[in-house]
């Protein structure tokens, strides 16, 4: 049977934000899903995709290192994604299956049989929870999730046992909200002051249970750190000034976890830290973390079988903004850059 | 007996660098050595002062907070020194006695039965170690051998296993050779990179055990450690643009030791860090540290016993640079500032 295959190809690289009507590209292809050869892979419909900040480093001129793969000049974007086995070449995968992976953004494609791209870890076949969307495993149950889940797990357990005081930035997002959540379950007793950029966002993070939560573009952090501080614990999604202003705020030997530096992505003057010498003046430990690449997300040890019960009884929950059709991923990808989504940003490719 | 007693006084709160006619100055006053009363302290005949970059932390407006108490305008300046008893009212102390402590800038005064000043720890009764001069006490075995000690012992030990590799910044200063002799020590496999400000700092740095010694006015830091690395330790005692070089020049999972950052004690553009967003995309782990206030550098734990030996050894090695009498202070505090000294910097109040 021919069908139109949509997919989103990467035109251009972005010189700071990204465009999506000049870095990305929509086009229209068909494809002939009983015949297309599988050469030992799997035939897969795409149904969520995700976009992740993370992805702006990896939308660069390939002549550029960096710590991520860049993606190919004219070939269609990728990233993790969720999808259903339409025909398998591989014995553990059947019709109908669904999986996670890292899918390529069209409506179809064949998963290959050999993993060559860093990224193409081999499919995992996903069960659906009951009432949770199969998009959680781009978020909660993904590498966000993951993400929060190993650096807390491993770096802050021991410190949950005696900090009084938490700050997260970005703490609305898929990784900020997981931290919050989490780290009241671990430790409830944890005050978690959490900041974002917009009174949406505010609402997300006192849903999510921080005790103090505000919009960082009308609130001076420095000031709202000074009076709920000190800080004990600082979960870093996004460097530069927000970072400084947690530096000053620290008691001595506390704990920074960063995770993520948006606000240098493109390394203007916005986004240098000017008060790393609070780190020796206070003692305090960093410990920089990115979820291990080249794994899938469910590798991570004990993830499903420490977070899912977290899922289910509501402890953690997803909150997702829905970008619907594949025309919407420029767009997607472009908003997690500047924060203009609310909630973990899902592509909608088919519904459920 | 009637004596001549020299002091130098806090005068005025610098801006940026050090002026010794400007922001201390030279008193003379006369001391009766036989009559001064004690109340339950030792007179002491100061020998040997120390002069340490942090002491520019100290010498600020009061009304700025930090990590270390400020210099009291007007007041003696005070810090880490040797002296001799000359009487004492404490037993534990008799006259001829060697000590290091918090010593005031005088030739002679009373060192304080009850301590109120947070540095005034209690006097630390010293032995003379053959062929080694007493001024040992406020290098390699007084706070910037303590500080190198600590730091290597709690944090880089495991990592000395496995790491090819270590930077050191400000590598000739007596931290820096304290660092390159003890690791030397600890892991005669490590490949040592040290940078410096001149060609005799170079020299001193080879001495020491560095592999790759480099000046790092004439040359590129980033070149040099791209040449030389990648890193798996860092020892920072700089910060700015060195750290950001080396933060590009780093294994993933490597280990920074952020001991110091000079060139941030004033905050200025030049002192920015930009590559911060290097640590988490390399999983890097940041330790600041600073040696424990309020207690002697002698009460390190196995400090002596470990260091020592290393000393008598020869394999830690003292380097001083030698300013001759209370005049000449000013100028040591000014010169730790700018990096003009050439080795420890030790203010010789009196001769052994």
């Amino acid at each position: 049977m021919m069908v139109k295959n949509g997919s989103v190809i990467y035109v251009a690289h972005p010189e700071k934000t990204i465009d999506p009507s000049v870095h990305t590209h929509y086009v229209e292809d068909s494809i002939d899903l009983d015949n297309v050869p599988l050469n030992g892979g799997v035939l897969l419909k795409t149904m969520y995709l995700s976009s992740d900040p993370y992805m702006r480093y990896r939308m660069r001129d390939p002549s550029q290192p960096a710590f991520v793969p860049p993606i190919i000049l004219n070939d269609p974007i990728d990233n993790f994604g969720v999808g259903q086995v339409v025909r398998s070449d591989d014995p553990k995968f059947k019709p109908g299956d669904y999986v996670y992976g890292y899918l390529e953004f069209s409506e179809y494609f064949v998963y290959p049989g050999k993993i060559h791209h860093e990224y193409k870890f081999p499919l995992t076949k996903i069960e659906k929870l009951p009432n949770v969307p199969l998009s959680v495993y781009v978020g909660t149950l993904g590498m966000p999730g993951t993400t929060a889940y190993q650096a807390l797990k491993y770096f802050v357990t021991e410190k949950f046992k005696t900090a009084k005081t938490m700050f997260v930035s970005g703490g609305a997002g898929p990784v900020g909200t997981f931290v919050i959540e989490y780290s009241k379950a671990m430790a409830p007793h944890l005050k978690i002051i959490a900041s974002a950029g917009s009174a949406d966002k505010v609402k997300i993070m006192q849903d999510a249970g921080a005790e103090v939560a505000f919009n960082y573009k009308e609130q001076d952090t420095f000031k709202v750190l000074r009076e709920h501080g000190p800080l004990d614990i600082y979960w870093d999604n996004v460097a530069g000034p927000t970072l400084d202003a947690a530096l000053q705020n620290f008691r001595d030997g506390g704990l920074i976890i960063a995770c993520g530096a948006i606000s240098q992505a493109s390394h203007d003057d916005s986004s240098v830290v000017r008060h790393f010498d609070e780190i020796f003046k206070r003692s305090l430990t960093v410990h920089g973390f990115v979820v291990a690449t080249g794994e899938s997300a469910a590798a991570a040890p004990h993830f499903f079988e420490d977070v899912v019960p977290l899922v289910r009884a509501g402890k953690i929950r997803s909150r997702e903004h829905r970008y619907v059709g594949l025309r919407e991923a420029g767009r997607a990808l472009a908003d997690v850059h500047t924060g203009a989504n609310t909630g973990k940003a899902v592509i909608v490719v088919s519904e459920e």
